[in-house]
């Protein structure tokens, strides 16, 4: 298990991220990849840990996920359930984090509706030198590093099952298709993917990418690497040639809010299909963040494509990449 | 532990398990039942192995008893908790199957209100060569073996406690009590009970259990298996001479269907008592599959009589039984 | 560890404790806060051992507190979730527990909003002779017998971190501030802290603190030992030259109920700070069972202040004290 070039005590954005530390994690999650093949599916690498997961925007696939990466390093994983929490007694989040620190917890998985809050719960964690190490499971409309994380495992791993390294990357091709506006998955994957060197085309109706937001996203880069981000109102120039496409889960609350006017136009302006991804490269792959709506933002028979899609590679990596984060955030933490 | 004629991957209906595939669970059981007399409770069987119960419907009773059993057998277990779940999102129920397959799962428990959904899932999981176990943990009308197997297990260690076995129900009378019509708890034992030779009597008022139904029921059969089963609109011509009497629960729904005139003369007519039990075998015994609604269908002091009750050795062999069906379908999955 | 003076099979309230027992609790805490002090933070006392969380009333904190606390003694968890349970088909809590009990629960932590459900679930276990241990997890206003406990480690802790003893709580003052009337928490810490040979004074606005509630309560004193216990309607009284502050939570229904002006007003007259603290003793420390409404109960820097507030060692205590009274209840029951 590599740890070289990791220092980190939390992971909240990949905006920060370097090459080299994305590296790390894909090596890592390499490793345990290789755990997860073996018959023996578990190691004691976080024995005694104790991982907390707060979500209080429920998600019961990221916190699966989460849990069954936290059970395969040997950790104890306690579940906070908003529904039947002390918040609806009016404790602070902050307080309701401090009370999980008080009762031994080494690792916080935080996912919340609002932006922000990792951030905030890391910063407090900090500054009572607790030393426990925050990771976010999604905020708002702010980050989902640990998804973009899997989707760069995922793109890696499909240049080259053999010898996965995030410097395959380098000028590849990349669209990203959707709801761009409202995506925290689609902010994590611009920091990471263009950190890796990739070109990164985004395409969506203009109410869902507002002209200018793609500079808008570059001027905040806080690392001196190029951003090459290029934004389409159409399908056709962010596909064309593209060695992945991306594609975005709908909220179909958006509707509610007039920024659509149909799925069914929806689908047939921005949804993937099997012609669509003629000119794209003969070798191109489709990634979906689930849960899917079938038929709005890909065709049925698209996702279930077992040579097209990576949803389920997706799935599977997200284990292995959330194995690696927490043993890089809570090795030595345990006995 | 005997893995004689055992070759299911999964277990969706007990319409077609033979004599000698319940006389398999009912000793693997045995073997599991005395781990659990035993002082160390746990073995080591399906280490490595995840369990993820899809609970669509909720059920605390169920979900811990396959929980336990899973915990008992040393498997990892996640729960899907359909409150918090993607199906909100639109997800569709294969694609939160598929999901929790990709993350690793080897055996599904699923549970929903509607017939067919663990069949579809077992169907999807064979095409897509995953090697997952399905595990009916009750679906709609259609079945819930698991409980129909360990009424067959209590029934056995019943009639002999050192060498419990299916072939000892040939020739028992066993009425079966209630709402027929919608209980899938009493079609899985109709399966059962005939397939080991016994002899069923059905008794409820005719909303409950229309007339024919048992007909019916025998021309599905996929087996060459007499199934002798008789219908009656009265409690008496069921109990007489009864060497068992399982009692379903009633579903209160049921009286706003208007298929009940009032619970209390449900229980006047079919409700169980000590004294109603006299024309029955001396040895006879009663069993319900909880949770019970004391004074209907049962009466509150046969319910805890613990010579003629059977209702907690029920809840207790569903442990021993749900870790043999667990180990049946899970062993070689894991280390 | 030592079990001297323990022979209780539950802990339902602390009315009818002795000194010897509360001692025996505090040096069971002792030993097992010094293994989570230790790197290998598990202790395989109750391997074998199954825990079942029956909480009626939801509480994560509490919920979580038991859980891990069982975890970390290498029990098995069963987590009995309300909203999805039989509880809702008309299913009693006792046909509930008694279901628990056939699945093979040797502990069960009981939280209900109504009072005497643990001590009624305790009685039909010992009818039953099943052998297992009830632990009240809070019951209505009656009892919350583990916060009471981790308060009384907490202040032992804090008289002397090297050797904690109940005995030092002798002559030692200790207000209680807040809603008196409603709180099981301050009925529970009464009994343990005047068996402690400390002296209690209440203070709260009279609709919180009824004149001659104190006088009741210690006539209902089961055991010969001196209760001193005073009533104030105003803070200053009480706080002078007190050891130690706790103050309880204020529901915020309260106010509904018009026993209240406003929270702002219950705050200037009853809400601890700083300030207020100056007539307390040099070493006063502030005590809170959480979760805290800031700015109400307690000021926002009187609870975050590292040297005058217990709140989050008591939150950590929790832990340790829970692992005694599982430990206490449940060792023998396992491998």
């Amino acid at each position: 298990m590599t740890e070289a070039s990791w220092e980190r005590r939390h992971v909240l954005s990949l905006a920060d991220f370097t090459a080299a530390e994305l590296e790390t994690v894909v090596q890592t999650a390499v490793s345990f990849r290789e755990v997860l093949s073996r018959r023996t599916r578990k190691v004691p690498a976080l024995q005694g840990v104790v991982v907390t997961n707060l979500f209080f925007e429920p998600s019961t696939r990221t916190r699966s996920s989460f849990e069954l990466a936290a059970k395969r390093l040997s950790a104890e994983v306690l579940n906070f359930a908003p529904g039947t929490s002390s918040l609806t007694k009016g404790e602070t989040i902050l307080d309701t984090a401090k009370t999980y620190l008080a009762m031994g917890t080494n690792l916080m998985v935080i996912r919340h509706q609002e932006s922000g809050v990792p951030q905030a719960i890391a910063q407090e964690m900090d500054r009572l030198g607790s030393g426990v190490g925050v990771l976010n499971g999604g905020d708002g409309l702010h980050s989902h590093p640990s998804q973009a994380l899997l989707d760069l495992f995922t793109l890696t791993l499909t240049l080259d099952p053999d010898n996965p390294s995030s410097t395959l990357l380098k000028g590849k091709k990349i669209a990203i298709v959707g709801d761009i506006l409202h995506s925290r998955v689609a902010r994590s994957n611009l920091w990471c993917l263009t950190a890796c060197g990739a070109e990164v085309h985004l395409a969506a109706p203009p109410t869902l990418l507002p002209p200018g937001l793609a500079e808008a996203f570059i001027t905040q880069s806080p690392l001196a690497i190029p951003r090459p981000i290029y934004q389409h109102s159409t399908l056709t120039p962010a596909l064309a040639g593209a060695d992945f496409v991306m594609t975005l889960r709908l909220q179909k609350e958006r509707m509610t809010q007039h920024r659509l006017p149909s799925l069914r136009e929806y689908h047939q302006h921005f949804g993937l299909t099997r012609d669509r991804l003629e000119i794209c490269q003969p070798t191109v792959k489709v990634l979906h963040p689930g849960p899917v709506n079938r038929g709005v933002e890909i065709s049925s028979d698209l996702m279930d494509d077992p040579v097209l899609s990576l949803i389920s590679e997706q799935v599977t990596n997200g284990v292995a990449v959330r194995m690696a984060l927490l043993y890089l955030l809570g090795v030595g933490k345990g006995e």
